[in-house]
């Protein structure tokens, strides 16, 4: 387990400085904007990973957290569903950003951003393929109990149950 | 308290309606894009508003529990920090979707589709200022104890932790 969430504080330091990476793009993009729609549509898109920052961060101290509290009772079966379920959040955070990389590979068609988009999807994907392993392992081993995570992790069918 | 959640199940009933409404202008215009980018921008919205909307029929279903619960405990001092806690999170996802209305009145400029947003945009800042209400109200009887709410509701500074 220790390993695990070393791994996963990993993962997710990538995540933020990602988020931040793609942030410093949109920055002087909407500070340049053309129009009120081209204003408006970058800001969206950076209001919400803007947002998603936040969780990542917390989720990082979170994890820290978990990784200084070494006590058995504190990491079996697993530190807390709560922190599942913020986990779970951020799969669906993930598939938004790889959506917003998408969307700005068109927009922004330079060589320079073609290169660090694609190497924050590349990224992008591989966290995801993480985040949905660790998930899938809790799932294993609390079959028919406490289960909180959908057998089809690629479904949109995430509920506020989840959250409760 | 009984009256406030009914006026609330009306609110999310009109915001559930409102997400219904502004998908089915989306699914025509989704299948007959005339580029993937198109394609891409369209479906993307239509992703994050159907999420939405399967927090909000929970948070309907939640709802109409409390409604038929009526032992004071159940009801005093509110349900539960965990139904606050998605409440909150349909904050963001308000904001999010009258930003997508905003959006798609640039798209959408024909008579018909601009009444239809304008409309939807209206009740969506009306549910929005009814929810901050809300949430304000249980802030000002939890001061200093289990506040989950932040004194700004409109700030971004929506955190994991809210959700833990």
């Amino acid at each position: 387990m220790k390993q695990e969430l070393a791994e996963l504080h990993q993962s997710m330091l990538l995540a933020k400085a990602a988020i931040e990476d793609f942030l410093a793009i949109l920055a002087p993009v909407i500070k340049s904007a053309q129009s009120d729609y081209e204003r408006l549509y970058h800001r969206h898109i950076y209001d919400e990973e803007e947002e998603r920052l936040g969780r990542v961060k917390e989720l990082l101290d979170v994890i820290a957290n978990f990784q200084q509290d070494d006590t058995p009772e504190s990491l079996r079966p697993w530190p807390s569903n709560h922190f599942l379920q913020a986990l779970y959040l951020e799969t669906y955070g993930l598939r938004h950003f790889i959506e917003h990389l998408n969307l700005a590979l068109y927009g922004f068609q330079d060589e320079e951003r073609q290169a660090l988009l694609n190497g924050m999807l590349e990224q992008a994907h591989s966290h995801y393929q993480h985040v949905k392993e660790i998930l899938a392992k809790y799932n294993e081993g609390n079959e028919g109990s406490s289960k909180i995570i959908s057998d089809n992790i690629d479904s949109p069918a995430f509920t506020v149950g989840s959250l409760l």
